[in-house]
């Protein structure tokens, strides 16, 4: 058990509130008050749970950051996933990576319009498009992007850089060779049998 | 060796304006009009070069669509990644984001700081993001996200559902328990020694 602090209220908007308030707190201050409960007290979405709790025991066990996710289909989660960047070197191994993957792989499948995601964080812009790409039919999430932000991710600063023209970026954008590079596209129109997705 | 099509300009706005043209052209009226051509003429950037032609390649194989990618560091390639979504049933096995990971297992690392990449196509938000997350250091493309959504790629609505509100999104995103899924990112700040990324 621990104690819960008197900042910490109910509803969603005092919630966000306090939440704001303890990540932008004195580390100094922050001593002197009653630490946030980790303690799950509302863990009423039994596939959101499962989430937030591969999200909690991924840190625990150091494979890599703060993230889970599930896949449900028909009732049943068909496939987990957590955060793996670190653990396999690999920046795309977000939590709804990892688990759009493994849930195409259960299903034979290259879509997953029947199913719907859960995960601990609002998706980053690489997940959500993954997202979109599954085809999959509902997001449920519980962090937001900007949470991520306060605690070293940089899920809002990408959001910011995508909202931008290209000579705005951060990551400078060249475009060249854009003739050439058609002729893959003609091909494609013209090629007969073609797996579309 | 194709004729090649008295519509072709050779400076980047008339190819515009030839290629929105040609895509949205009435398929009787191609009929009578030279083919565009497939030969390339000017592929004066080798990396860019190699990037294209593993997209032209993929379509010929018939193992994905038409997208290419290859990663340099220090003047050479050390990764080529094609297109791999309906031979892997994965959504997610984009050019880039294949070639992301490829890269990094060659170089042991979850960044790529001191490399760049070559698309044969502007990135998707899914890969854009996991470029991003890479910290590659400069991103050189070829066709446009408009020029893939011609020919039935969904880069654009992406990029577009991105810039929308939760609620005017196509796939509904629903937030819950964020009080929980706080405690993973709580429990993260208080870890000792974690690998920040």
């Amino acid at each position: 058990m621990c104690g819960i602090s008197p900042l910490v209220a109910r509803s969603h908007r005092q919630f966000v509130d306090w939440s704001v308030d303890y990540f932008s707190m004195d580390s100094r201050l922050k001593q002197h008050l009653p630490q946030p409960c980790n303690e799950r007290k509302n863990m009423d979405n039994p596939f959101m749970a499962r989430a937030i709790q591969l999200s909690l025991d991924n840190v625990l066990s150091g494979q890599g950051g703060p993230f889970g996710a599930v896949i449900v289909n028909d009732g049943k989660i068909i496939a987990e996933g957590v955060n793996r960047v670190t653990i396999d070197n690999d920046p795309t191994a977000h939590a709804e990576i990892v688990v759009i993957r493994k849930a195409c792989a259960r299903l034979n499948s290259f879509t997953l319009k029947d199913c719907e995601i859960y995960t601990s964080c609002e998706p980053c812009p690489m997940c959500l498009g993954a997202i979109y790409w599954a085809h999959l039919s509902r997001i449920h999430f519980g962090n937001l992007a900007a949470d991520a932000s306060k605690v070293g991710f940089d899920d809002s600063f990408i959001y910011q850089q995508i909202a931008r023209p290209f000579s705005q970026r951060k990551i400078p954008m060249l475009q060249m060779m854009r003739e050439e590079a058609l002729a893959a596209f003609r091909s494609w129109q013209k090629k007969p049998n073609k797996i579309s997705y």
